[in-house]
């Protein structure tokens, strides 16, 4: 199996995610607030780019989210932060959302053979599923604004570290997977800092920026790990909860 | 003081490098090379970005050095493996240099208030060099064909490593150094690997591509962290080798 992980959008070229497994990752907070709205019973999230797309959307019934520069969209019913994302806020509903880094990625591997949405909260249900569909996975980090970030660094070397204990715990040898240098640096960079997380994920440049303002308890919900079980996958432009188990 | 991480020449911004310190890496194998002439007695090592302006600069007495996909350069008189610049090769000469990826990094830093060149070799040198130059420093990752290379990661983490034990030992107290997150990577990914630095070289895209070429003891020699105590500056387009101590 070869896992490329990709440091930033910008730094993804067309023929490093096509055709392959993708797993995009934002964890503060897009793709981690996509997930919670899934476990918490919303229908489907629906990715888009901009705040017109995601207006042209909207129908009666379905919910606008996102942000702009950290905050809530002007007119839009829910935010970027997953703690909003409540049972009562989304059960049932369609999500329409717009962010400025994470749906950005989701469009930037619109030509892979699968789309898988990861973060640290479904670091394991993610694996899973990766081993499951494919031999060639990119891992796409989000970053912010064309630059690498720490926490999706960190949640692509997690995302590796139990891809390698789950086909290890399936085949019973040593998992043979050969990472590029950046995926191997995160693995490291992640095995390092794993008994830290939430000190590492509040002294990041996003996660100081969120705390800033007055998003702490976002990064603390964030930096947790392998708390939810589902795998999701965009499928026609749509998100929709998959068990890790199926 | 701040220190930024940056991954490989393509992501240097002409603005991350002007007005600074700026340490140029490239493990495997240009910088390791140079630092090894200068500590063999090379009067001084003159980098240069191309074939033509290497031989255009040739007079009585100077040799001319690097490499061009790994291998010696037709006519030229020594390649880029640091094994070949001993004493009664480079003892008191001029070696002008040209490389693929590692003269390109210093010519991309021209802009900086200082080039200090850095590898394993002489880390703690090159640490104890930024200490004293500057507060604004960059340590600009050779990179491989504008691609992220992880020995270069991982010397970026050990010199970011070797500051913060300098500055703590100079002061008493924790160091205030503030890193971009892509520092903090490479920090974290070197400690967690630092004491399989060699086989971590080994397993990595140049590591193994340098072996196959059969270049493994380059990699082996290069692997090797501070026996060297100088920290060369670039200045007016020439390296010297300047004792760590001055």
């Amino acid at each position: 199996m070869n896992v490329q992980v990709i440091s930033c959008v910008n730094e993804a070229r067309a023929e490093d995610l096509s055709q392959k497994t993708v797993v995009v990752i934002d964890v503060l907070r897009a793709t981690s607030t996509m997930l919670t709205a899934l476990a918490n019973g919303c229908h489907e999230v629906v990715p888009v780019e901009t705040v017109l797309q995601a207006k042209s959307l909207q129908t009666e019934g379905t919910l606008l989210g996102g942000e702009r520069f950290c905050k809530k969209i002007p007119g839009f019913d829910l935010g970027n932060s997953p703690l909003e994302y409540k049972s009562y806020q989304v059960a049932g509903k369609t999500v329409i959302i717009t962010t400025t880094n994470g749906t950005r990625a989701i469009q930037k591997a619109s030509k892979a053979n699968h789309i898988v949405i990861g973060s640290m909260l479904n670091a394991k249900a993610c694996a899973e599923r990766m081993a499951q569909l494919d031999n060639e996975i990119a891992i796409l980090c989000a970053g912010t604004q064309d630059l690498f970030s720490l926490e999706d660094g960190l949640c692509a070397g997690l995302i590796a570290d139990e891809l390698l204990r789950h086909l290890q715990a399936a085949s019973g040898s040593p998992a043979q997977v050969s990472f590029n240098d950046f995926g191997l640096a995160m693995l490291n960079a992640y095995r390092e800092v794993q008994h830290q997380l939430t000190d590492t994920l509040l002294s990041c440049a996003n996660g100081k920026r969120l705390t800033k303002l007055g998003f702490k308890d976002d990064v603390l919900y964030c930096a947790q790990v392998n708390t939810l079980a589902i795998a999701p996958q965009v499928i026609g432009g749509k998100l929709e909860a998959i068990p890790a188990c199926l």
